[in-house]
């Protein structure tokens, strides 16, 4: 009895195992088979998730297309990730000369990575907001980010020296939206330590972050929806700041004067 | 002997499968738990995933962006998904009138519910190209397509009876890159249903597709990473196949003008 028992129970349960295997075998070929293992494999530990630089079609297609845009000296560049990508800076400032240049998902690597196509440009001005992917994506700690983006800065000074160059804060997240931080402290101790870099290379250095921020120095729900990107709203307090720094062009002193009579 | 290797059995068996229910529990509370399942469960079935507009927090936000921009009668809207978001339209035809509506995975339902905020605009010209994602993600028929996209001309013819409106082909995507179709017959009898629906409204048709496709009718391989989204070449490409419908800005002209002594 209690042998048979046994053995019908064994007869399930290898039988259940056997559906599990097929069920990873099944999810894992779905993935792509063999590449998504061997993937998972290169990726695996901290060391080799830093030194990935994680290009995707996005940032190649984006990247090549900047390359063969053509070039201004009035222009005032938009320089970062998502959040900069995101936003629509023409229409917000009413002004013509500036250019997208944010990228989805961009580091500070992988801004030096694509530099050349923005320093030959020699722009006017660029607005330059990068790192909450380092540590969100990389893992990487404030000193790792800081000499990344203190390497960008040195390119900048170097290779087109003329450009005013202004330093934007990283942005608050909402914890209680997305769980990547416990709290913001260390996205408020990078953007003190930003805030030093600048005055080192003598650019201006800008506060969105507090704009932004709730009483809790959490992205305010206003404006976001997944605690990281931003709304409409938030453009446009966002706008509000920046907008003193960014240099007017004919037709956005044109549009202001007249707007006057509206 | 037997008996007892069959409990061992027994025993290495059910281990197993408490480890791989273990496993599933920990990969469904990482993917957010029971609203995962009941997500899942809710887009089981063509009818849902047909019905379920996918709207996404990166659809919010620029929607939430384009209805609080400031709208002028002079504006050239780009109206469509990824493939007209991520293309740099003001610079590529030097026309500062241009304004981006593109969201990425936009289809013909996710234009709809958001139309107001380009009607709104009563913009000099609106270029749209949409349907790909109808096939790709929504696995829609061309007729399920074209009833969805005669609804947005009828709004816009409308409520906007003064704008000039484009249809863009869609574009060919590359099947060896991608996989998404057996060959793109579907997309080119799609785009040759569109040409007639854009005659039924007076509204010009253009044809982007034969100038980004190779001899096999495949979204060329010069022009793409992934099969699908475009690189800067493709849209120099599309550039010049659109330049002699957008009209003309002061800027622009002058631009044009003083292009012919350098």
């Amino acid at each position: 009895m209690n042998y048979n028992l046994n053995t019908t129970l064994l007869l399930i349960s290898t039988s259940l195992n056997i559906l599990f295997l097929l069920f990873v075998i099944l999810i894992i070929s779905r993935k792509g088979g063999i590449f998504y293992i061997k993937n998972k494999i290169l990726t695996i530990g901290k060391k080799n998730i830093q030194n990935n630089l994680n290009i995707n079609s996005y940032y190649k297609h984006k990247k090549s297309q900047f390359e063969i845009l053509p070039r201004s000296n009035d222009y005032i560049v938009f320089l970062g990730d998502s959040i900069t990508d995101e936003g629509e800076w023409v229409e917000l400032l009413g002004n013509s000369n500036i250019v997208n240049r944010g990228i989805s998902g961009d580091t500070t690597r992988r801004i030096l990575n694509r530099l050349d196509a923005i320093v030959r440009i020699k722009p006017k001005q660029i607005f330059i907001m990068v790192g909450i992917n380092d540590f969100v994506n990389e893992k990487k700690s404030i000193e790792e980010v800081l000499s990344q983006y203190k390497i960008i800065l040195e390119e900048l000074q170097a290779q087109t020296p003329q450009t005013q160059v202004f330093l934007q804060s990283v942005l608050p997240v909402n914890n209680n939206l997305t769980y990547i931080f416990e709290d913001n402290q260390k996205l408020i101790q990078f953007n003190s330590r930003l805030q030093k870099l600048a005055a080192q290379f003598n650019y201006q250095y800008i506060d969105v972050f507090s704009s932004l921020a709730d009483a809790e120095n959490q992205l305010d729900a206003r404006y976001t929806t997944d605690g990281l990107h931003l709304n409409g709203k938030a453009y446009l307090v966002w706008k509000d700041v920046v907008k003193k720094y960014v240099a007017l062009t004919f037709s956005s002193v044109y549009k202001e004067e007249n707007s006057l009579y509206n």
